[in-house]
Parts: structure tokens; sequence; C-alpha cells
């Protein structure tokens, strides 16, 4: 495959894709004093003094951890820490060409959810940001909960969060191209993974009618013995006449069709099956649970995927580079649910209702106005929720 | 002080040293789909077949951990991890300057030797080698002894190690200045901290006649009631004749005294107190432990120090990016006595023997020269002790 062994002798020529660069020029005796010794005891005893003065002299207001373990990486599963290496170095440059942010990748070498947060936080102090990425659930929500409250830095697992604030962007513009207000719409969401209880979490602050969230043995619903502490507590908010079954009889006159799951587990019989003017979020990668193409035939009026060769691609990179930037400008102590939210909206805005069409719900992932809104809204959003620290 | 101010308004502006770079423009999907999904899929596979090929397709192999703990800053003591990222990201702009070895701060928010030696040991798989940096004696020993045990890469606690590289490269051109053999030499070393006991271990691979080791509390001996565990090991390998006394008493006619402890311990009465030809090098930082023209009046041939406003500035700067860069570059698994030594030497050869004089035995900092054959000489000595993992 080209693409592949393009990719392959892209990365051994350039031997990874990030460097560590130099801010400032080391020329001679001055510039050394300047930066190194003596000097550089100056900003020393500053933030000795006041350690919010850290975020003054040093990197550390622009500095984001990708911290992974290698456990759900891409589609490939858990391939170990330094398999994960190139996504996190993948990562960490976008966060820099898209929003000025510096990233740099965390690998670890343990699974252990305790390891993990006591690592993090030892490593806090030189980062602004703490970006979780491709850890397995239910192990994330663990690591990301505990995390939260150790550390008076945003903390934010972008598999769960980015995803679902792309997704509910998406949703946002749709329910406006097929005229449904999501009050009266019912919302499968096939795939209990971190993604997918982030979606369904994040959707449930709109109020939907109801949202039937489904795993690999069907329906998630109270008291199933199949649930886990966290399944168990999102099947408390879902399903709200509590049914049981298979994807397909979850289909069954549904609103709206989000996958976060595996390949060609939606036929085109399932969408028929749904209601009219259906949305369907087919997101699994590199093969969606229904081509879209197949979706459009079925009958599905606005189709969304996780590739970029189909209309509406909901991709995280529409989220995450503005939400941090937005976090970091304003030296916000978290990442907040109000935030999440401004940062789907605006993500929509940047579509004008006289442009919204079925195959234009997403902004393209190179819309350079796409990051500055999302900043400005998260940065608002935190002021506005008391999390921000500066202004 | 002007110094000072334009330091801390260097470090304003520039809102630190360091920022994440990226090796690879993304501009359009084509971009996207070779550094990141789904052609990054590539790499991850093959390292994940084979771990060794994270050095061929991620940063991981030029990537140096700067790590510290923020409790032997510079002159300032325990000022933490937050007050430290001034000096770390100071020490990883001079590895890209000088060497081109990417390095990034960990400062960590602990003291305590096994939490520091786990999250490093977790860390571990994004670098290609440890720079310990700043941890305060003795607990900076027991970490890099157990990190060395625990790790396939080079760490080295360049307080210790690096130091000692520069002072045994200006002992040996400074012997020569002198016309005297370190087996005739009897050194006094003064302060048994990480520099000082690192400067000891690699002179006794020397054979000089003998050591005297001085602390606050006068000369080491074997059985003194105040030595630690390091302090009594040091104390079996030097002080043959097992004396006692102040670091007045150790010096009279001593050959070499080499000062790293504290302003002005040393007076003009101590230093003449010494043979003829004295060699002193009084490192104390900024204040020295006798300013160098007090020194040469009180009869010392060679005089070195600290600082750049006198001959012959002792300056880790000359061995720490020529020590990673030739161990990286054979992939080293660790940076063992020979690789040190070998560092020396090649230090000390930068100074043609005609070119010697007591002004003149340690080369400039921003001699270009120094780096590569610093490098060349460290990468060799890798291969001939079979630490060397590629040629």
């Amino acid at each position: 495959m080209d693409l592949m062994e393009n990719s392959l002798k892209m990365h051994e020529e350039k031997v990874g894709k990030i460097e560590v660069a130099s801010k400032v020029s080391i020329e001679n005796r001055g510039d050394l004093s300047l930066a190194y010794t003596p000097g550089v005891a100056e900003p020393c005893k500053r933030i000795h003094e006041k350690r919010e003065a850290v975020y003054k002299y040093t990197a550390k207001g622009n500095m984001v951890a990708v911290v992974t373990d290698g456990t759900a990486v891409l589609g490939l599963g858990d391939i170990g820490p330094e398999a994960a290496m190139p996504v996190m170095e993948g990562k960490a440059i976008l966060f820099k060409e898209f929003a000025n942010v510096d990233a740099f990748p965390i690998c670890l070498a343990t699974k252990d959810v305790d390891e993990i947060v006591k690592t993090v936080k030892l490593i806090a102090p030189t980062f602004g940001g703490i970006n979780l990425e491709d850890i397995g659930a239910p192990r994330c929500f663990e690591i990301e909960e505990k995390l939260k409250k150790e550390l008076d830095i945003p903390v934010f697992h972008d598999d769960q969060h980015g995803t679902a604030v792309v997704v509910v962007a998406g949703i946002i513009n749709a329910l406006k191209v097929v005229k449904k207000k999501i009050e009266e719409a019912t919302i499968v969401i096939n795939g209990a993974g971190a993604a997918g209880v982030a979606i369904t979490k994040m959707l449930l602050e709109m109020n939907p009618k109801d949202i039937l969230l489904c795993d690999r043995k069907g329906v998630v619903f109270a008291g199933s013995p199949n649930n886990n502490g966290s399944k168990e507590e999102i099947a408390q908010l879902t399903n709200k006449s509590n049914r049981q079954g298979t994807l397909k009889d979850a289909m069954k006159g549904a609103d709206i069709f989000i996958g976060v799951s595996a390949a060609n587990v939606v036929t085109e019989e399932m969408v028929k099956s749904m209601k009219k003017d259906a949305i369907v979020f087919a997101m699994a990668n590199p093969v969606p649970e229904i081509m879209p193409d197949l979706a459009i035939e079925a009958g599905a009026k606005v189709v969304g995927s996780g590739r970029s060769d189909f209309p509406n691609q909901i991709n995280n990179l529409l989220a995450f580079p503005g939400i941090f930037r937005g976090a970091l400008d304003v030296r916000a102590g978290e990442i907040n649910e109000a935030m999440k939210q401004a940062a789907a909206y605006a993500i929509a805005s940047i579509i004008r209702e006289d442009e919204l069409k079925p195959e234009y719900v997403i902004p393209d992932v190179f819309n350079k106005r796409v990051v500055e809104k999302v900043a400005v809204a998260v940065a608002i959003a935190a002021k506005e929720t008391g999390v921000a620290r500066i202004d």
C-alpha cells in the first residue's frame, strides 16, 4: 500500500516528527549568562517566591503532555508505549501546527491505574495541561477522574471528550438540516468504550428524548448482569423504558445513529428501519459501521464518518487544538462541561445556516477559523464558569 | 543588577526558552494521512513487531530527559520543581544548540528516591537517555545507581560526572604545564557532595599518589563517626595514611586543590602552604573558594574556576553535549567509566601541547571542535567496551 510505505519512509527520514527547539540563540558568553548561569538564577528565585510565576518565565503555560499507556492505539489496540510513540508525536505536531500549543509525548511503561495517576501527578510541574490519549476503557475513566481531582491544570481525555465535542457539533447542525429537535429525537449509540460513553454523557446534557447505548451484547440497561460500575451508571441515565435487545432492535424507529464501534456492524436494512430523515454518523476507523454511500441509499439524510474521502468527516482535530488553546490562554484549572459545549457550538457555528446541507454539517479540518473560534468560546466559558485564573 | 533584570526580561518576553517543534508540515489531507491517521499506523505496527524500531521511526533516539527534583538548583538549594524549570530549560537548549540533542525538562514533584526512580522508569519509553540534574546528595547517588540497573538507556548525573570529566581534562593539561605526574601528586578535594565524590572517583582511576577528600568537618577518613554509607565507601579508597584534621591541615604540601564547596573557604596562606607549582581549581559559584588572582599571588601556578571572567573556566558545557551526542549516536546502553575518561582526554586534547600555558589548560566553551571531538571519543569508547548497540 503506497500510503503506508510513504508514511514509513517519511518517519524514517525524519527520525520522528518532533524536536525540542530553542527560542533563544546561544552564540556568546552574554547569551549564556542570560539564558543560563548566572542570569537564570533570577527567574528561579521569582518562581521560588511565588509559584505562579512559573507561567511567566517558563514554557509550562503552553506545554501539554500527551500521555498514553499504549493500550488502545488507533484500531491497533494494546501495542505498548513504544509503538504508541508515532501517534503521540503526531498528536503533538497537530497541537503545534493547528494551535501553537507545545505538546510532548509521555508514553508510560505501565497499565496500572494508580501508577499512571501517580506518574502524571509527579511530572505535572513541567506542564500546563494533560491530554490523555489512547488509554483503554474503563481504566481511562478512572485515570481521568483521579487526575482531575489531584491536579490544578486541565486534564482532558481526547478520545472521550474531543470525539464527543465534534459529534455534538455535527448533531447540532444535522438536526437543523433535517428540521428535528433533539428533545424529540431518539439516539442510538453503538460502542460503550471511551468515546461512546463521553458522547452519551455530552448528549444527555442536551436533553434528548432518549439515548440507547449499545455494546457487543446489545442495548445497555439498568440492572444488567453485564454492567460494570461505569456501565451501570450510564445505564441509569439512558434507556428510559429499560429496553433490552440487539443493536438491530434498538435502531428501529431511531432518529440518530452514532457508531464508535467496528466495521460493517450496521446493514442497509437496519438504516431503513430508522425514522425518516435519519442521521447516521458511522465513525469506526478505517472501515465504518456502514459505508456512507450505502447509508444514503438506505435512506439516511445526513451521513458522517471518520473518513476524509466522504462528506462530513468527524475528526477530533476540529476540537482539541482550540479547546487547549482556549483553556491555556486563560489558565483554566480544568476543562468542564460548559467549555466542551461551547466548543461544540463554536464548531457548528462555523457553517452558516444558508451553507448547511446534508453533505456539509461539519467544517473542514483545514478551515483556519475553527481553532480561533473554538479557543475564544472555550476561554469565555472558562471565565463564565469561574475556572479561568487570568483574563 | 543589570544582568539579572535582563535575564528576567528575556525569560518573560519569550515565556520560557523551549518549544516543541514539528519536523513535518501539515498543510493538507495528504500530509495529515502520512503523519497521522491512517499512515501512522504503519510505523506503530513495525515498532509493535520489533521494539528496537522505535529508534528508527520516532524521536526517542535523540531525546534526553533532563530530570530534577529541584533540591539542589545552582547555588539556590532546595527551591522546588517549578522554580527549577528555568535551569532545566536552559540545559535543554544547551543540549540542542551545542550538540543537536533534543532535551526536555522533567521537573518532579517528589523528593522520594523510590518515587523518582519509579517515575523516570515509567516515562523512559519516550527517551533515549536520562540526564539527572540538580538533585541533592546523597540521594542523587542512590537514584543514579538504581536507574542504571533498571534502564537500558544511558543515565548520567551531570552535576557529578559532567563536572568530573571537565575537572579531569583540566588536571591532565595542568599537570603537563607544571611538569608533574599524577602518580606523584597529592590532591585535596573540598566538598563531598555529588561533584566532589564523582571527581574523587574519576581521579582515583588515574592512580594519584593520594586524594584527601574534605567536607565541612575536615578530612574524610575511614571509620569516622560522621560517615554515611557512601562517605565511608569513598574514605576506604582515599586518604591512604588515614590523616585527620582540617582543610587547612590537608592542604599543607598538597600538589592540587579542587574546590566544589563554598565561597572564600581557602586563604592565601593555605595556598602558600601547598607544594611549589600548585594547581588550584576553585569552582564554588558564583564566588570561588579563593579568587583566582589571589591564588596566583599566593604562588599557585595554574588556577581555574567556574567563572567566565577568569582564565580556565571549568564548565560542564564542555562535557555533557558531546558525551550524550556520542552515546546516542551509537545507542549506548550506558555511559561508563571508559567513556567518561575518553571525554576528559578529548577535551584536554583540544589544546595543542605548544599552546598549553598556565592560563590556558581548558578550552573555551564556544570552541566548536569540542563537541565533535568528545562525541567521537565517547562513541569509540562505547564500542570498545561493548555497550554500543549500533555502529
